[in-house]
């Protein structure tokens, strides 16, 4: 049906209706008083979701341009840069590190699994010479539906003495990510995830150890360069020209999550993946991460039952049903695809979800007692 | 009055309810055929704009950012850049190649002034060994509303052999820039502007010429490589998650503008520029850019009447009758206001301004015959 379009991909994620419409009003004048009124609460309340005291940096750019900034503002030519690789976007760090001149070594896990912590201790203690000087990692991978424990990783990195660099776009507003309290170095993010908001905005804050190593960066970007850009927070400004709009509607999304509170958020996030991913099994589907200790609470991936593809489970979804989940990517084309239950996601949603799951696998042939799904799901929801 | 702003400033500008409407949609999958069809739209739009056959690509950045893509994917630590500075942004041109490495010529002139094309070329004529590798350039410098002969320069810099790097962010789809026809090598501009959508978007065309140095640049930029990029204009996509609503947005905007068309769209601006000057002068007021052909037909650089303040002007003009105009910048802020007539703008918020300005300096105190600019406008736009 035209126009009922739902999302439950990695994101961009559903956008509330209070934000579309703040969005929608004509742009105000990015240098005006008004304006930074805006600016004022948005890096306050940032600083809140990351859990930090450090200020936030805002880029309009994706994600991929606050992981650019987090590289570009602190490798030199030849640095050695450890990238934890357990999938898609933890590999774009190492690409990032490499296209800036860095000595990139990667750790790399098979998809659907993390990075064992006592890996990267051995390899950390065996860098007796102190020669790794970044370490890569990713929070919640996008491409898999997999959490690292960022915080005995980053425990670890901090022990070593290196910098901790952690990719928090699928996890910030969805799971737990204590910057300051874990010790994280650098933190990014984006806006069309657990911010609630579309595309276009992305996060970054520092520690200060990061910001020390950023002063000795022979060649940071200019457009991503960390201290004029803070400059800017600092005056309740922008470097250049941001997104107004998007800003706007970034203000009342997060006012929006200062009102459900941050601890509820991460328990909505967590109590609606848990349920869904024992509903799948109901319905007699695999989950590509099977151990629950490493299980995405913001994305599920999700195998095909024999017999049916990936390709027509995506069709029938969103030609039926109107919802679109996400395909694998590269080597996992066709092979999973994946829901997001990510930032604006109610009981309801996932509800909606797994009967309309129901309903596709149930035209496609695939075996299972119809209405199991919904019935667990609720079950679990009300537990 | 609440919610009755309207912006008369550089950027952002205006934009239409339809495309306000447009933004405010749920966001789409970037990677959904149906977004596939609309970026395939807005590539093939943006040529047209900017009056090339070369790929256009689209960052989700402000304006800066493709300033910074631009020069990080051509110049190389030692390269020779001669920046022509007629204003801020001009010097920024200087900034960014610096900040890379580069060995940067400046030739400036004073506010409000435009280089003098018979400068450059004795300055290219004196290179006999072809140092002189990026020539940078401003068509429309907003800071002063002054509009060099980007046409004149750039020949002279092609048959120098350097490449011409121009900005073309406040004059693209306000004034005539052929990118093929002159042979302009790069060519940026952003999206609050002309192209009236909210910011967040920007846009750099690059020539076979510019291509080929930039295959030799050792250290492009990661998130604006040239690239990387292209190779999703060539897909109907994008490199990274891009500003999805702001993109559906500018479809909209691009096919308001095809509607009008792009000589007349130019037409329109030079006719409300040229009126608004002689409706300033006829109420006494001094033009900061005297030289009608020199004189930017976006924007109108003005100077206050005696005993009357730049701030207070702006102060009621905002206060009184919600329209915002620009301060000067830098040495420029409290000597001039800056009254942007850019994008969407009609012959009615002409009338509109001035009227209202008249209406300002009047409760100012400023002495000139009441009516008298709105009178002269009208007839202006009615020759």
């Amino acid at each position: 049906m035209k126009d009922k379009t739902f999302l439950m991909i990695p994101g961009p994620t559903p956008v509330p209706e209070r934000v579309l419409l703040e969005i929608a009003k004509h742009p105000m004048g990015h240098r005006s008083g008004e304006f930074s009124k805006i600016l004022e609460s948005v890096y306050s309340d940032l600083k809140h979701i990351f859990q930090t005291s450090n200020d936030v940096l805002m880029y309009t750019a994706s994600g991929t341009g606050a992981m650019d900034a987090a590289i570009s503002n602190l490798v030199n030519p030849g640095d050695k840069v450890l990238s934890l690789v357990i999938g898609n976007f933890g590999q774009r760090w190492a690409k990032i590190a490499a296209a800036y001149g860095a000595d990139v070594e990667v750790i790399e896990v098979e998809a659907g699994k993390a990075i064992a912590p006592q890996v990267l201790k051995d390899r950390l203690e065996k860098d007796t010479n102190k020669e790794i000087k970044i370490v890569t990692l990713t929070q919640n991978e996008t491409s898999t539906g997999v959490t690292n424990d960022v915080k005995t990783l980053v425990s670890y990195i901090k022990e070593h003495g290196a910098l901790s660099i952690v990719d928090g776009v699928t996890s910030i507003g969805a799971m737990e990510c204590k910057m300051d309290e874990w010790g994280i170095d650098v933190l990014i993010s984006g806006s069309q995830k657990g911010f609630m908001i579309p595309p276009g905005l992305s996060f970054l804050a520092a520690s200060e150890r990061a910001w020390a190593v950023h002063k000795e960066c022979k060649r940071p970007d200019f457009y991503f360069n960390w201290s004029t850009n803070k400059k800017s927070v600092l005056e309740n400004s922008t470097a250049f020209t941001p997104a107004v709009n998007l800003i706007c509607g970034l203000k009342v999304a997060l006012e929006m999550m200062k009102e459900e509170g941050l601890d509820n958020i991460i328990a909505r996030h967590t109590k609606i993946a848990k349920a869904l991913r024992k509903a799948l099994k109901a319905i007699n589907l695999q989950l590509f991460v099977e151990d629950e200790a490493i299980a995405s609470t913001s994305i599920t991936s999700v195998l095909p039952p024999e017999g049916v593809s990936v390709p027509d489970i995506r069709k029938v979804l969103k030609n039926d049903y109107d919802i679109v989940v996400a395909n694998g990517q590269n080597k996992l084309k066709d092979k999973i695809f994946r829901m997001g239950t990510l930032g604006f996601v109610s009981e309801r949603d996932a509800i909606t979800a797994v009967g309309a799951l129901e309903a596709t696998l149930h035209k496609l042939g695939h075996k299972f007692e119809l209405g199991k799904g919904v019935a667990t799901l609720i079950t679990e929801l009300n537990k």
